[in-house]
């Protein structure tokens, strides 16, 4: 339901924690978080309101942006965030309306054929370097201004900043990697009528850094993904009435949040250094986005004792962030990553709600199985910022 | 979700089974499931996702088109499914778009009033004979043609085939059948403007087959039911990519598939056989569809004892189903049938779900109260499907 005539602000402060990829499945009968020894984690799901959350529907495996859309309330069947987009806010640009946003790979052609699509991994220096190169011999192409970053090792983010704002459809270009070896780049190919203009300022994007290029062994061509421009999006300030914090290592997550209207701190390291940062923000905000990347990493990696490892470290810094005394602390990931997948999955991701208004009593320990049993059953995604609203009491009573 | 866009194909295999009307309620404190004696079914189910489906809504009563549509994922609420065109697909009739299909009895009217509406239900063989004898008399009507085909004892069924495309508010037409003995026979009244030319025709056929049909005993007059048309539907293939097949005994279960677009093949017998048909067709298809329709049908007579059997039989037979190794095996019903009703009913139907890619661990045995502990929760039908083809690696992830 729509919440926005029920929303009432208050002092109360919300940690909102993702574990990214934090479900899992057995191996030898125990799943990830089953054989972690996690004894806060535990003790905190005992008292908590605990359960699962279905990311976007049944059988369905979402992305990162679906996945984090829909913890944060933001249906990811209605909107949609290119990776463009993702990748540019992520590199801390600022995107404006009149902009689109592409990643960028370097690549090596030869003969006319891709042959390596990322360049053999360059490493990020000779990433700047080239990149410097190229912003310098291309300022604009046909009026449209033209501002490229180098992101990590192979990858760069093109941004067009047209003269006029630009709406979504207008972005519509098709990616340019042709996905495998031994192909030809594809051309930027307008995907519709309203398209054009930007698929003709990618074609001579393209040709333009082929020249600059030329001479480089390896990175001596470009390719264009993600295509997209800003999608129309009220902030979690608008929607929720919430002051609300990113802490994040990886680019990504920070422009998810950006997205969102979330300020966003540059935060190097790993949960020890956004444990520090998040103490040190944590008086300005009433909701604090708390991201742990690596989770999914080690899951994606089947890197089973890895994804072990790094749950057993957030639960020794978990007494750390529950001192801060938040009247609400949400404990969840954006979607489930079993190792034995090595890949983002459908199943329904553990959750867990710390607040003084929840039964509790109901799981022994914060797993999949025990979740089951816990208060909330299985819940949409789209189901929890209404119940952390309502456990920090900003949430106005519904009819008389 | 609309998973179109999502679907992959490969070259796993799915076995689909539905224990017609599974789910039951307790009889001296035990439901049939929770009765019978089925350790191969008990042993999966310790392994397997379980939980229970709801097939249309709830509290409401699914006939068997609804039961299995929903299912299959077809929303029984978009797509419905007429009792004629049902009964001709499952006496090998193949209905053309031109089509309109009715269900007939024979019946028996005496001094104007229907005094069995079953003609006594006379032997198979006289049917044959009688249908028979009205095909050689009626072959066409108004330029329509018609098509007859006996069914079991006193049902046969009646096609009228339109020298034009029929849309499914032209079949709509009023039952004759007056329901109870002693009544006359309804006219088939039109029941929209469209429909005027097939209740005519309907009117013909009736008052030929009783000039026909006048000096039988029994069988001396004809009621129509379930005028329909074909439904717009996409196949299995076309939706998922599936190549299916279904193996079911009971021609209306066959026609339900065929009109999906599943290869069907006639199978006499009941569970020996068509397991025995089942292994001879496995490696032809990706999803096997496998109907017990005994389990309803001692459910609907309000045999506890009988439905108690059926389910133990299946259970000897299971084994020899898993032994093909399916990637991924479902086992539900399309509706419940308790006992203690003599009917289907609205209660939701237990589910399980094996694949490589389950929590499992959750339910002790496969009843209606221990798949309420398992892993699925209480799901609507239509998530079966996207979860079967997530189970399987058929789905794309969604988004970036």
């Amino acid at each position: 339901m729509d919440l926005s005539a029920l929303i009432q602000k208050n002092s109360t402060k919300i940690i909102f924690i993702i574990l990214d990829g934090l479900g899992g499945l057995p191996i030898d009968g125990k799943t990830e978080l089953e054989r972690a020894n996690k004894p806060n984690l535990d003790n905190l799901a005992k008292i908590s309101a605990c359960g699962l959350h279905l990311p976007v529907d049944y059988g369905i495996t979402p992305g990162s942006g679906p996945g984090h859309f829909g913890v944060f309330g933001y249906d990811p069947l209605k909107y949609e965030i290119g990776r463009g987009v993702l990748e540019a806010l992520g590199l801390d640009i600022e995107l404006q309306k009149t902009d689109v946003a592409i990643r960028c790979n370097y690549a090596t052609k030869k003969d006319g054929l891709i042959v390596d699509r990322r360049a053999g991994r360059i490493a990020t220096e000779k990433n700047i370097e080239l990149t410097s190169r190229l912003s310098k011999y291309i300022n604009e192409i046909d009026g449209v201004k033209i501002i490229l970053k180098p992101g990590k090792e192979h990858r760069f983010c093109l941004v067009m900043r047209f003269p006029k704002e630009i709406r979504e459809k207008e972005a519509w270009v098709k990616d340019t990697d042709p996905q495998k070896e031994g192909k030809q780049p594809l051309d930027p190919v307008p995907l519709n009528s309203e398209s054009l203009e930007v698929a003709e300022v990618a074609k001579k994007f393209i040709q333009k850094a082929e020249e600059i290029l030329k001479n480089e062994e390896k990175a001596n061509f470009v390719l264009l993904r993600g295509f997209s421009a800003l999608p129309e999006i009220p902030s979690f300030e608008q929607k929720y009435g919430l002051k609300a914090c990113s802490i994040a290592v990886y680019p990504m997550y920070r422009g998810i949040t950006k997205l969102l209207g979330m300020d966003t701190v540059p935060v190097e390291g790993d949960i020890e250094e956004e444990v520090e940062l998040l103490k040190k923000v944590y008086k300005d905000y009433d909701f604090l986005f708390f991201h742990v990347k690596k989770v999914d990493s080690f899951g994606e990696d089947g890197n089973f004792e890895g994804k072990v490892k790094k749950i057993e470290e957030f639960d020794r810094f978990l007494p750390e962030i529950l001192s801060l005394n938040p009247d609400a602390l949400v404990i969840t990931g954006d979607h489930s990553t079993p190792c034995i997948l090595k890949a983002h999955s459908w199943h329904p991701v553990p959750l867990l709600i710390k607040s003084p208004y929840v039964l509790g009593g109901m799981v022994n320990s914060f797993t999949e199985r025990e979740c089951l049993k816990g208060e909330l059953g299985i819940i949409h995604s789209l189901s929890i910022m209404p119940l952390v609203l309502a456990n920090t009491l900003r949430l106005r009573k519904f009819g008389a």
